[in-house]
């Protein structure tokens, strides 16, 4: 099927069905009687319940499964900043994901500010109405203060998933693909190229795994601790990575890597790149939906495995492996927060779907709605959550 | 069946649901080629066809029949300032009776702050996922300058219910009620009792539709222009109503009444008082749970046709009659705002749900699950929508 019918195709799909969410009633009125239960008079009742014991919201309303998708539209897809309305197609796909594959309802909610203290003051507004926050498609360097400041504030869980969804799912990824070439992950040399959001939460999340070798690469060049240009996330990271302290551009860093990990842009790895590499490179070209480079371009240089964000293309790099499950698990622990340890056991419990003798160059990584997926994140999750020491409220 | 055997069911129900709204998929995704259609890469294109065209958020996206049930969790049924928490479960159940009366896409939300400026601001940031704000159990007087507020700044239509659903209900079963009892509109003496969001609101809409002998009584005493105590709202309203210029408290007002509403507390209108009022007196004790006087006593001394907010007595004058016919039709109409012509043209639709040979004491207002009524308000409310003049964007 073609590119150009697929949209054409989601076009219609939206149009035909207005849009992709409906909020639905769990419970049926009938009758006079179904209403006095589920209205007035006996709805006083279960605000008086909740009055007395706040936590009994969690139970007692729909918000101890209920979680807010939430962007400014200002860094969606591989779109950038195309506001509010329009990212709520994007918002609404990951609301119906969320329900289908971890049975939690997620309502998408785009916001017409781009102001950092605004959006951390609506979104705590927001706290009573949800059991978990799952920003999306917020541009760096705001969505770091945002999520830092909720995180700190908020007694629910906050997830930026372009940051850590995107991290949880590489590093499984990656796990499976050095099994797969044969290569430790104490010595393999990383290149992410990308320092946006993304890029600086998969390294963050391989160092905390154990990777030793990783050096970032932006648009203004390697990400090195001499470098005066980077901004306070930029300069964080690059203060941990480039062990070898290198300094120009991807062109001289990509250079004997093993693995290279794009959240760049489009057309961003050349066939030149890849020849330049190791043996046996990974390439995880996540740009959408334009990769840094196509697989089939990867291969004829030379890749021995290529991942992408695409679905059409063999191991797809998708968020959707990961935050289903994850929040699935947090709401089932009744956690308030997603520590790193949980985080790098969904990346296990990802990568552990797959047997190691099925693993092949083109299947590192589970199919995007494998159903069994969810549940395996979910309760490696739980198992790491803290319980008793910080709970839901 | 008793009051305590249905509050405790009450509780049962919504906590075998955990509360009573999910956010459900409008679109099935069981295959890569319909994750590629409903989430990326398709999606981006319609994420594109909104940043060309803005109004197309209303086609494909859910915006178009989605709706907010707003509250800060400050005047909640009958039960006060009970916090955002606990508000949930009444937005839950409008949330539900949108859908299944009008199939009204309703989130409902309870905001974790009082500030006037915050909740506008919030409201305003929310509206790129909304095509109608329904404000709720918001106190008096902060409600009047949020509601106006957003009226002036918000492209979506604002509807404060517990101002105006009220007032069309009680509109509409006014019109009925005074057909029963053979008295005329213009000489019907109409008191007022709650002089707080909802008798300011039902005040207006009556002196709209042409009433005019009405006086308000709030717990300070009658509303009378000479007054110094009365805020702002309250000023504005006595200037045009209390026409023969009464001062005192309900004890004085009362006497000779045909119409008595209560939108006060438990127990605020006595047998005495009733006994008091013209023949054939009208009765309508909306305090809920506990209204002003229990039907039978009303009856018992000399009421002609009691109404409540009761579902469990006749003429239960719920806010549900009106509020999702009223938001089906501006839906359905793309209109930006709910004017009084709407507001009467929906009063006058709920009122003759019943036809005239039908009309008894006992049923002056139609069932509130009575399933054409939502309908026959829409088609009314479409009708008087100005289409043209403002267009929903």
């Amino acid at each position: 099927m073609s590119e150009r019918n697929e949209n054409i195709d989601s076009i219609t799909l939206h149009h035909e069905h207005s849009g992709k969410i409906e909020i639905t009633s769990s419970v049926e009125v009938n009758t006079e009687q179904d209403l006095s239960v589920v209205y007035t008079p006996g709805v006083s009742e279960v605000c008086k319940a909740i009055t007395k014991d706040e936590t009994k919201a969690n139970t007692l309303t729909a918000r101890g499964n209920m979680i807010a998708v939430i962007t400014d539209g200002t860094a969606v897809l591989g779109l950038g900043d195309i506001g509010p309305k329009a990212a709520i197609p994007v918002m609404e796909g990951k609301s119906i994901l969320f329900k289908q594959l971890a049975n939690v309802d997620a309502f998408p909610i785009s916001l017409d500010t781009k102001d950092t203290e605004a959006i951390i003051s609506i979104i705590k507004a927001l706290q009573p109405n949800f059991a978990g926050i799952n920003l999306e498609d917020i541009a760096a360097p705001r969505c770091f203060e945002i999520e830092k400041r909720l995180i700190d504030e908020l007694d629910i869980p906050v997830f930026h998933d372009d940051q850590h969804g995107t991290a949880i799912v590489v590093l499984a990824a990656l796990i499976n693909a050095l099994k797969v070439v044969q290569k430790e992950s104490d010595y393999a040399k990383i290149i992410i190229n990308g320092a946006g959001s993304a890029g600086i939460a998969i390294a963050k999340l391989l160092l905390e795994a154990g990777y030793k070798d990783i050096t970032l690469v932006s648009l203004e060049g390697v990400l090195n601790k001499a470098e005066t240009w980077m901004n306070k996330a930029q300069q964080n990271i690059a203060s941990c990575t480039n062990p070898d302290d290198q300094k120009g551009t991807l062109d001289d860093v990509i250079q004997n890597a093993d693995v290279f990990i794009g959240v760049s842009g489009p057309k961003a790895l050349t066939e030149a790149h890849v020849r330049s590499m190791n043996d046996d490179p990974i390439i995880f070209a996540l740009a959408n939906p334009t990769p840094e480079i196509y697989p089939e371009e990867a291969v004829g240089a030379g890749a021995a495995i290529v991942g992408t964000g695409r679905s059409d293309y063999p191991n797809q790099i998708n968020n959707l492996l990961a935050f289903p499950g994850i929040f699935r698990g947090v709401l089932d622990a009744h956690a308030n927060e997603i520590t790193t340890d949980m985080k790098i056991a969904a990346a296990k419990a990802i990568a552990d779907t797959i047997e190691e003798e099925q693993l092949t160059p083109d299947f590192v990584i589970p199919h995007a709605l494998n159903p069994h997926v969810a549940h395996e994140v979910a309760g490696a999750v739980k198992h790491h959550a803290k319980n008793g020491e910080k709970v839901l409220i």
